[in-house]
């Protein structure tokens, strides 16, 4: 019997997000490099050799050394190189195949004045969402980039990093779809503008809601969708999912009511799931609640949603229908608004089968 | 030297906030239960024993395992009982003296049915917070619950418990000194009301701004203040500290420059920081940025702000005249907004002093 707050994990979910992921990208012989940031898991990354994974994706290069301790030989960090790090990534790149993420001349200068092994170069490309990169079209420092790899040793030019983070704060699959083709746009313009010095350059192309939503992948050599393993209301918000395909909910135990607020509280806060949210008709929203058998959640039914969190309590806001049917001790589960997040709080799976995963610590 | 985002904790610092506390509560005669949900370390808990700190606060029923297994004789668990964890607070309160809450007759008799040990019971109740408890004004209800607590063998009914957690939605020293004083009236006058059939009626009330900023427990017989003892830039945004009381702060490595967006992208994300933020002048914030030199921070001066917090990224929004001086590759210190929230996701502490001390994970 579950007690506690429990990340429940249905591994079947998880592989029919895998495959139909995997198949699409086969379809249009795009490489599939999962990001692994969201389940931080050895054995789940083992899942994803059964649709012919072999290159992944990380966020940080301690999640690098940890995959690559776990077998996996080709892994890209896409997230700016730390040059503080240059040691482990030195070490790292002499025993895998090891890619990062560019964007400045201070970072290629001091790792190539560092490092003695090879690794494969992205320049992190922003083409509108804002975050890091250089703006895809700003020829100029991209040149000044490239210009500089161009006298490196070690770290070798590969090609242009995109993540499309924008299609997060989208309201439909046309914006979304609108997203991919104008980053496909500006970085397709760009390769071709640096054809003649750089006729091999490779596009890698990532995020969750744009992969989800197209089939075309067409002029990108890679994608690396993460959040989609598992998806959360998040995603289902914001249509790149059905709530049906969400692979992970906690489970979290009712210890209070408050009839006259309609409000339950839960033991499921902060520490379980972090502090994103969603905004449904003007009110954040950071779960929905629905019923639990055992293991197995019902996602038919929405109970309510989590109107607040502290570092314990959830408060659930639920209509009175539902309300009276709860009783104190009763396990809710709340499909998270970002699973990556609450993963990484909670460190563990539990699996729909009745087995514990762990992952990173 | 530090290569990945560290917590720092300034050892000295943390001393000397749980020394001004305990002798504040020393100097009114009330019991100092000092919450430990906030550092969740059995080593900086111990740093409470030089102040005579024997009993203490958590809130849940794996913190009191795990701080019970570090010697401590005396938990409260000030968070509603959790039913489904029974066996656990039974197995709990016959080694050492547990406290539980309880708002709800079912809970009551839940748990009656099930312990073999006797537990300490407080009635939650809520002085305007609006989070859980009994409203304490409904003297119907509360009696209701004592009518329940007076026919359990296991369940000893101690008092009343209050979280006057409206402190923190303030913006002045006497909204907060008025929310404890408030409190204190309506809990005061619950107790006068019942003395004839409890005499014995204890009050115990936390949180950490009014606790800091009031020098008056008068009435109280015990506070429960947590937060206190690192304190964070949301404590001095509210006013319950100065900045150089905070005694942990994020080293966070530079990895990028964004000068046109007077933007610096550091290694420090929401799995570094969790999501809470301050409004300041309007302007959503989750962490400042101060200058760090080896360890120590400067909070005499403040570099910028975090403006936005993905997974792993944290951006820092920072005026002209500091963004020149700042290098990829520099480490910046960052003052969490909640450092609950951030402890619970590093799960470890680097001292200014060199050593790293370990959490409950």
């Amino acid at each position: 019997m579950l007690t506690q707050p429990t990340l429940l994990l249905n591994k079947a979910k998880c592989l029919a997000n895998i495959e139909r992921m995997a198949t699409k990208a086969k379809k249009t012989n795009v490489l599939f490099r999962p990001h692994f940031k969201t389940h931080q898991s050895a054995e789940v990354g083992s899942w994803f050799r059964e649709y012919e994974v072999e290159c992944i994706t990380v966020s940080s290069v301690k999640m690098a050394v940890y995959f690559a301790e776990n077998g996996w030989k080709d892994i890209t960090i896409a997230f700016p190189a730390n040059i503080r790090e240059w040691s482990t990534i030195n070490d790292l790149a002499s025993t895998i195949n090891l890619n990062i993420v560019v964007e400045s001349i201070d970072t290629i200068q001091s790792l190539e004045r560092n490092l003695t092994n090879p690794v494969g170069t992205y320049i992190k490309t922003d083409t509108g969402y804002g975050r890091t990169g250089i703006n895809a079209e700003d020829y100029e420092s991209i040149q000044a980039l490239l210009k500089e790899l161009k006298t490196c040793k070690n770290l070798i030019f590969i090609g242009f990093l995109c993540h499309a983070g924008h299609t997060y704060n989208t309201n439909s699959k046309e914006e979304i779809i609108n997203i991919m083709d104008s980053s496909r746009q500006q970085l397709l313009a760009l390769k071709t503008f640096m054809a003649n010095d750089f006729p091999l350059i490779q596009i890698s192309y990532g995020d969750t809601p744009s992969c989800s939503l197209s089939d075309n992948f067409e002029g990108f050599d890679e994608i690396r969708p993460g959040n989609f393993a598992f998806y959360d209301a998040m995603q289902a918000h914001i249509g790149s999912c059905n709530l049906n395909d969400i692979a992970v909910a906690m489970a979290c135990p009712v210890v209070a009511k408050h009839p006259e607020r309609g409000e339950i509280v839960i033991h499921g806060g902060a520490v379980h799931f972090s502090k994103d949210q969603i905004i449904n008709d003007g009110t954040p929203q950071y779960g929905t609640a629905h019923p639990l058998n055992d293991r197995n959640w019902d996602t038919s039914k929405q109970l309510g949603y989590i109107s607040k969190l502290s570092q314990e309590h959830g408060i659930i806001k639920m209509p009175q229908e539902h309300f009276s049917n709860i009783n104190i001790g009763d396990m809710l589960a709340i499909l998270p608004v970002h699973s990556c997040l609450t993963a990484n709080l909670i460190k563990k799976y539990a699996t729909t089968e009745g087995e514990y995963i762990n992952m990173l610590i």
